[in-house]
């Protein structure tokens, strides 16, 4: 068998159980007064430290895959590649610390290219306090950039595996500007200079949820994750975690008048599939949810429930009032299966 | 100006440099307690957390670069992928915690064989006390393997930065037997079947020294660096970190016994400039370096001496007392200038 059969997410959960299972040897943070509180499966894995809870995370961007030099300059894909890893401490609720990136890269690639790559790096850190401490470089025929990342939590961070049936869904704010933005570019679709400029803004410097993720976190929200795969997708795997099934109203679904403008029949494939906008996902009973949601940023908006039933499904309702299986509209890129998601390149 | 022309290593300075200049933004850990104390450039990055010493550090190995599907088994790359990264958290005289591992892989791979690497790391791991904790999984066209990994020290770091002129030089084992089971893979030579798996063994399944660093660290030294270019080049490294040159006796340079057998004319280079054995270099003063001696592996031994000098600078005695400039021993992935070292796959 190969990996393109059993897919991405098939091959990680037989990973998870071997490396859960097979663990073993001394625990040398116990002594310290470290302890693990979240294992592989959720946005970051988490351990106490005695003062704290510290998080953990990684993710990386392969050339041809992840992204093209043709729809991502450098400099933004430097932004892009440590937004992901700051939106994953985002959704526990916390807030990032430590760096260490590593550069895969032919040996032709012009020293110039690495250090605007790493100016976008840079310009993100610093508007979240992130400080690179190290890394590795290695030569690569094919570029690829892997940041690891740690982060802070003063409490209990934020879970995929705390949804209950009864809450409600929210998003931190419009969804699918990125995927709209991707799709402009691949398309070199006419649109209106100001949508046009809104979408690649939105795909070439996405904004880690941060402070979204602390206000949430303050108020007592305990089940979220960033949106990364596509909104629909994305839900699937919070609800799988959480053992519950899910409904999204398509007509709550907040998508910017600008994406509705450039994309006006698409914009919904877009704000379920896109990817990549890196809000954040989260559940909260509705008295909870009508407290925080005042607090979040524009387009932040309740879409949908939480509700008992085949963990992982996710219907989609449409504005008529009619429920469709959802599916799975996210992106695959192992078996190359783009169900109803727009490319991601 | 291309990656090869200024070397992996340039590249690194250059970026380390943008890193640290051009920080900025909330230091998050901060009101928690955590201290960044060990920055970019040494073996692992080290923070304290308030209760200890919290180490992080990165290693990659691509597929043609630093490894062929021939010379090395699936199982034997999850064990060296995790050992080298086991190694730099020894280097600092820690102990291992939790790993993040990232695979990138082409969609014809077999999952049989990602089992196969996962059970390599899974069998380290349990002799060392390390977790998995999450990671990525990425298509990838050349198959890659990054691991990230925490560690805990419960006082202060070995450095590369505090090695001092009048301090010894010493290898926690014997050096080259990785180096000449490649050479033995690669060329297919006949040497004595005890020999030859001996070699290969210690190129397959080098041991990290973890015990041997914290030895190290407790009774009292401050310099150290695992060896994972060659010795030569290594050495060069942790004297241009702390300002100093070096001189290496050839004559005292721990060969072990099969290693001889097999290459008894290239036994010397291969220990200068065979890389990947991952025994720990250190140094002290002489009085604590007796002390210490003993208390370690066969093999162990003192090799040199720290000297005033050009910074980087080493020096190699031949058996007949004279001084040759030992250069560059070791391998540059980038400009692919072998020096006097082996091929590295």
């Amino acid at each position: 068998m190969q990996i393109k059969d059993l897919g991405e997410f098939g091959l990680i959960e037989r990973l998870i159980a071997m490396a859960t299972r097979q663990r073993g040897g001394p625990d040398h943070g116990a002594p310290l007064g470290f302890r693990l509180t979240v294992d592989a499966g959720d946005d970051t894995a988490a351990w106490r430290t005695g003062v704290a809870t510290e998080l953990f995370t990684t993710d990386t961007m392969v050339e041809g895959v992840h992204f093209t030099r043709e729809t991502t300059p450098w400099r933004d894909l430097g932004w892009k590649s440590m937004a992901s890893n700051i939106s994953d401490i985002a959704a526990m609720g916390g807030l990032p610390t430590y760096a260490l990136v590593t550069l895969g890269l032919p040996p032709e690639t012009a020293v110039a290219d690495i250090e605007e790559l790493y100016l976008g790096m840079l310009e993100i850190n610093r508007q979240h306090g992130v400080s690179i401490v190290g890394g590795d470089m290695v030569r690569s025929p094919v570029a690829f950039i892997t940041v690891a990342l740690t982060g802070v939590h003063p409490g209990q961070p934020l879970l995929r595996s705390t949804a209950r049936p009864g809450d409600q869904m929210g998003v931190t704010g419009y969804v699918g500007s990125s995927g709209g933005g991707l799709r402009l570019m691949l398309e070199h679709s006419a649109v209106p200079a100001k949508a046009a400029e809104y979408l690649r803004q939105a795909h070439r410097r996405p904004q880690p949820a941060v402070a979204q993720g602390r206000i949430l976190s303050e108020a007592g929200v305990l089940a979220a994750m960033d949106i990364s795969d596509g909104l629909a997708d994305d839900l699937s795997k919070l609800c799988k975690a959480s053992g519950v099934a899910a409904r999204i109203f398509a007509s709550q679904v907040p998508i910017h008048p600008l994406l509705r403008q450039a994309f006006p029949d698409r914009c919904l494939e877009l704000a379920l599939g896109g990817g990549e906008d890196y809000l954040l996902l989260f559940t909260a009973p509705p008295k909870l949810m009508s407290e925080v949601l005042p607090r979040l940023p524009q387009g932040a908006a309740v879409i949908g429930e939480i509700v008992a039933g085949q963990p992982g499904q996710v219907e989609l309702v449409d504005p008529a009032g009619v429920a469709h299986a959802a599916g799975s509209l996210g992106w695959d890129h192992f078996t190359g299966d783009p169900h109803a998601a727009p490319d991601r390149s």
